[in-house]
Formats: structure tokens, C-alpha cells, sequence
């Protein structure tokens, strides 16, 4: 007998009819002696609508009354999840964020969890009910209602599932788990059956849609180990646990790709101290999220500064940058909208040498030129033109022994 | 400067647009100086949305959890309306039934208040912040979510007007107040200034379209003055008070009907104890809501008894009571599906002999049968043919003078 935390996404969640496919799942875990606690998301599109809604009466909402709104999403499906499984004759109780006393930080829209006052939950646990938690909301020091971001459920049920001890945590999703490159890309990418936190952390696009990134923090932090999975079978999905524990030993696990990129260069910067602080408060200050940064060192007291954005805020970027190139003697500012990010991972690169150069002798093969390089210790990512993103994934895959077999 | 609670509900707030006229209007009585606390509805037709989508889960679908979902409607108004107000620079906040403080008993679906926690709204209000409560909705003393059942907002404003000892109480409707007679039978029905507590309690149907009959009997306790007005225009409505503020003296303020009622009548009920609850017992179990109870005693020992149920359940109510009467060795049952109450009401007849003989008068001038009759302290009810109903309503009115000059 284990104690499981359940955790099902908003497509999981979608209508009564899928509501009812969850209860059994849950039923199903319950009747096999388990103690279950479930965490719920929103019915998929409804935190969207009520996004848009708020979005109608302002262009920015008050944050503290935007959370009391989302709220309502995990409060409705955590209700009706409790009331099917009742109807079901099983012993289940909703709890909102404030009851099952997730107490977070005062940041409205982004809360951080503190705490789980695990005491009410394991209590009732303990007289064989079924917990419906909804996820994504907490409670802040002022009693009030505090939302944890875009995918905050994962993190509330990683949370919960540390806070109880919980022998699992089983997300559940429409996908079937983590795949070693996106399938759309690539048709010979398949899932992996174990897959550590670092690299998950690594894999950012490729794994955010599946987990809120956070969750995995969370999770290894407190080394809960979790299961991704879908509601819409019974496949074993891919387990997302900390490298000791008995890891396959594959080099590199993934190759993801991200486009809508694109990327800006200040050239002939003069190399001083505080310039970069000045290229990058800025555009920072008008939420442009920068991703990679890269400076080469030039001769002659001067440096070219390469920084990837969004192609959303590219416009926007360079309008900005192009002032303070004048401002700090810059020569000049090119960019380029057609970009793509290609990245491999894998906790195994750390002690092997030679993933580089596989990489890179792998791209220029295909002619593929390489225009920004950046690493990190169990990550590589290359800058190349978009239009050979499909392709780059394609032949890395293949490059690292990571095709499904035929 | 007062301290002034206004309710609105469902139509004045069902949907964004209206959700400002809301906004304006409390902000317009906030820079008059006043402190303002907002007690709010759900969206026109949210509820009855919810309570049909649990139907689908269950037929009886488990009331904690059916709570935990109607609670969202309020939830989400309040959210709206606090955002709304804030996006126009009034420092508004909202508060749920938990953070209200609103306790209730634990009778889901119907609760009771037993106290409200005037502290933290009343510090809020101190620091000149507009308060939005969720209408509709408590907490019990475990934590969880109660509702109040049918029209429970109105309910809600009058106990936080209670507990703050505010100035005025304030119900916004989308009728302009409380009416002589319902003016689509009756064009001659004219707005009332002023009607009492138990006035308005005897007005079931007519007061009940605009206030819950809870909330009165709430007001009347801890002597509430209610103000019922529309959102929709600036005129003064109807001041619901204790009869002794300086009332208009009428002998009779209003005329009201009901129709969709149904009588039962069973015939030659030997006369023993025990034989009343055997005949009403059966039904209430069945949820049936009988109305009228009359009694005739008869020679022999045996006597008739007839009540009146909602046409709704009268299929229903006749077959059980067709069953008892084989029971309890009653002659015969019968009813009538088309019959009307109409009733007189007003606490001047209190002191008024003459008002009983005016109503039968009346409705004999004009051939109208009377088939039952019940009175209270301040209301005559007569049951006739229904087709007579709006013939006896304008009889009526113009007959206790209550006709609209011309």
C-alpha cells in the first residue's frame, strides 16, 4: 500500500465526460489499496477565458484580484471531481489552496510555495478518503488567495507529494511522457523511459510543455520522484528522477529545438566596465526576455555582443538597442528574425568528451552553419538559420544513437 | 458620512458592461463621502448553469462539493468587481464567505449565519477601502464552504449590515421596489415608499421575486433598514422598516397572487389523533411543500381536510395521498389543479375590523367563488378559480384604495 499523488491537467479535466475517465483512474488506484490525493487543474480554455475577461476590464488587472478570479477554475473541477467520485460511493473531499493550507509568498500570479500543512490532508488520508486538492492556488501570510503561474498544478502536486512523502507522483497529461525530440520534427524520436531532473531542467521548451519547469526544481530539491504519463491510457509514461537513481547511461537523452527566435548584435562595443549593464537594463525593463548571451573578445579595446529574444519583442529590442548603441559609442546594430536554438542534453556529456565536436562535425555535414554557440554543464545549444531546424533535429537524433528502432 | 452596505444581484452584474454601471454607482456613493461595503450575486444565470452540470454528475449530487461549485459565481463577480473598480483607482477589495468571516452551520445548501467577523472588514473599511463580498457564501466551523440556498446574497448583505451596524442596507434589483400588486396583472399597482418587516414577510410570492423572505425575517431581528432599488435608474425604491418608523397607515399595502397551485382534498378523515402528521408526513419526505392546510370539522366524528401543494407536485402528492387515505379509512380524495391564491396584506387591518367582509364582498360582486380561506395577523388569503386571478387582483386593489392615480 503506497500513498500516490495524482495530478491531472486541464485536457484531462476538459468535460464532465473526461472528469468521470479520471474517477475511475483514481477509483482504480484507490481499490488497489492505495491512499490517493488528487491535484486538479482548470478545465482546459478556462483560465484563458478568465484571462481574457480581466484582460476586458484592464490592460493589467489588479494581481491580487486576477488570483481570486483564476481560482475559481481548480475550485469548479476540484468540485466536481470530488462530487463524481461521491456519486461513485467513494469517500472523497475537495480541499481549495487555503484549506489544504498551501501557504505561499505574497507575489500574486507567480506565488511561491513555502509551506503544505500536511497535517489536514494525512488526517483525512488517514480515514481512507480521497483528497481532491485544487492545484495552482495558495494562501499567502494575509489569508489571501495567491496563484503559482502557467502550470503552477505541476508544482502543487510535486509539493504536496513532498510535503506528504508520497511514495509517487504521477502526473497526467495527453502526452505520453518525454520524448528524445519533438515527434512532429522528428518521427524517429521516442520516449524515454527515465530522464533526471538536471536534464529536464535543461530541456526547457521540449519539457515545459509537458511540466511546469518549477515543478522539476521543486522535485529535486526534495527528490520526489515524479511519473509523466497519460490519462488517455495505461502506458507507463517517463519517470523524471534524480541521476543516481540507476540512470540509463545514454550520453546525450534529447535533442530539442526552439524557434521564434531571433537574434541581435551590437557591434564594436567599447569594452568597459558597466556597458553590458547598460545594453541589457533596458530591454529588461520593457519584459523582453533575453536568452542566450554571447561576447567575443575583439581586439583593440572593443567587443561584439550577440543576445537572443523572442521574435515577438524583436522589433521592440531593436528599437531600443539601436538608442543605446548611440549612447555608448557602439559601431553598429544588426539582427536576424530567422533563427533557431538547437540544443542536446544529457547528464552523461559531463564525462564524456567529444559531444561537441559530434555536434558540430554532425551540422556541418548538412552545410549547416553555426552563428552562436553557448553550454552548459550538461547542455549544448547551437544558434543556426531556421529553415534547418527540422533537419539539425533530425540528424543529431540520429548523430547520438537515439533512434526509435525501425 | 455613513456606512453604507449595497447589494446587487444577478442582472445588475451579468456581464462586464454592467458589472461597471455597478462600479460607477459605488463609487459615486464612495466619493460622497461614504465608507461602502458591496455584498454581490453571481452572473445572471451562472448559477442555475453550475447546479444543471452537477446534475449531470448526479441526481443527488453530494451538497459539500455542490457548494464548493456554486461558491465560484460569487467568487468570480467579486473578483470582477473589485478589478474593476481598482482599474478605476478605488482602492477595492474582495473577500470570500471564509474571509469574510461569515460563519454558518453545517447545513450545505441552506445554511444558517450564526456571527460574522466585523473586525477584519470593518479595519479595512477604516483605511477608506471598498469591501466586495461574495454573496451566498459561509464557512462552517470545519473550514468549509456553505451556501445560503436561493437568493442567500440578499441574506448575506443584511447580516454584514447587521454586524457593522451600518447606516443603511441598500438591495439593487432590476425592479424599481416593492409594488402594491404585480403590475403585469395590475396596471394600477403603484411603488411603495415604505412597507414593513411583516409585510413583507406575508408577501411570499410577490416580496419573494425581490427579496429572499430569509433576509427580512433577518432585517426584522436585528431591525436592518432595507432600501430596494434598481441598478438601472437613480429613483428611491422601497424602505422595507420596523412598522413603527412612521409607516404610511393603509389598512391593507398590497395585493398579491400566486398561481401554480394545486388543492387536494380528502374526504370524511375520521377524527383521531395522529391522523394529521399520517397524511402529511409522506409527502414532506418527498420534498412536496404544502401551503395551505384547512380543516372543517364535520359531524360523526369525521372531517374534511384539504391543503394546497405547487401544481408541480401535484400528481405526485395525489398518489401518496390516495394510499393513505386507504390507510387511514378516508372516504375519498379529490383536487384541482386550476386554483389561485389571492391574498390582502397589511399590519393596519391589525386594528381594522371590516377587511375580511371588503375582500368577500368584492370578489362576490364579481361571481368569483371562494374555495378556501386562511388568514394571519396582517394577510387574508382567499383560494379561488384561477382564471379569475387577475380580475381579482385589480377588484381588489382599487376596492382597498390602492389604485395609482391617473
Amino acid at each position: 500500500m503506497s500513498l500516490i499523488v495524482q495530478k491531472y491537467g486541464g485536457t484531462s479535466v476538459a468535460d464532465l465526460e473526461r472528469i468521470r475517465n479520471v474517477a475511475n483512474r483514481v477509483a482504480k488506484t484507490y481499490d488497489a489499496g492505495n491512499d490517493v490525493v488528487v491535484v486538479i487543474s482548470a478545465m482546459a480554455g478556462v483560465t484563458d477565458n478568465l484571462v481574457d475577461m480581466a484582460g476586458q476590464i484592464s490592460d493589467l488587472p489588479e494581481k491580487r484580484e486576477l488570483d481570486v478570479l483564476l481560482a475559481t477554475g481548480e475550485q469548479t473541477t476540484a468540485a466536481l471531481l470530488a462530487m463524481t467520485l461521491n456519486s461513485m460511493n467513494y469517500p472523497a473531499r475537495s480541499l481549495l489552496g487555503h484549506q489544504a493550507e498551501v501557504r505561499t509568498d505574497c507575489d500574486h500570479g507567480n506565488a511561491r510555495i513555502l509551506d503544505i500543512g500536511a497535517d489536514r490532508i494525512q488526517a483525512l488520508v488517514k480515514r481512507r478518503n480521497i483528497v481532491v486538492i485544487a492545484g495552482f492556488q495558495g494562501c499567502d501570510p494575509h489569508g489571501d488567495i495567491t496563484t503559482l503561474g502557467r502550470g503552477g498544478s505541476d508544482t502543487s502536486a510535486v509539493a504536496v507529494a513532498a510535503a506528504l512523502g508520497a511514495d509517487s507522483c504521477e502526473i497526467y497529461t495527453d502526452v505520453d511522457g518525454i520524448y528524445t525530440a519533438d515527434p512532429n520534427v522528428c518521427p524517429k524520436a521516442k520516449k524515454l523511459n527515465v530522464i533526471s531532473y538536471d536534464e529536464m531542467l535543461n530541456m526547457a521548451s521540449l519539457g515545459a510543455k509537458v511540466l511546469q519547469i518549477r515543478s522539476v526544481g521543486f522535485a529535486k530539491k526534495y527528490n520526489v520522484p515524479i511519473h509523466v504519463r497519460s490519462s488517455f491510457n495505461e502506458e507507463e509514461g517517463t519517470m523524471v528522477v534524480n541521476e543516481d537513481a540507476g540512470m540509463e547511461s545514454l550520453i546525450v537523452t534529447s535533442v530539442t529545438h526552439e524557434k521564434n527566435q531571433a537574434r541581435i548584435t551590437l557591434k564594436k562595443v567599447p569594452d568597459q566596465p558597466g556597458v553590458a549593464a547598460k545594453i541589457f537594463t533596458p530591454i529588461t525593463q520593457a519584459g523582453v526576455i533575453v536568452d542566450m548571451i554571447i561576447q567575443n573578445t575583439r581586439a583593440g579595446g572593443q567587443t561584439d555582443l550577440t543576445f537572443t529574444v523572442p521574435t515577438a519583442d524583436y522589433d521592440r529590442a531593436m528599437a531600443l538597442e539601436k538608442k543605446i548603441a548611440q549612447e555608448i559609442g557602439a559601431e553598429d546594430v544588426f539582427g536576424d528574425k530567422n533563427i533557431a536554438k538547437v540544443s542536446v542534453i544529457g547528464v552523461g556529456m559531463r564525462n564524456h568528451s567529444g559531444v561537441a565536436s559530434i555536434m558540430f562535425n554532425t551540422l556541418a555535414k548538412e552545410n549547416i552553419n553555426i552563428s552562436m554557440i553557448s553550454t552548459s554543464e550538461i547542455r549544448i545549444s547551437c544558434v543556426i538559420e531556421e529553415k534547418y531546424t527540422e533537419l539539425a533535429v533530425r540528424v543529431l537524433h540520429t548523430a547520438f544513437g537515439l533512434d526509435a528502432e525501425e
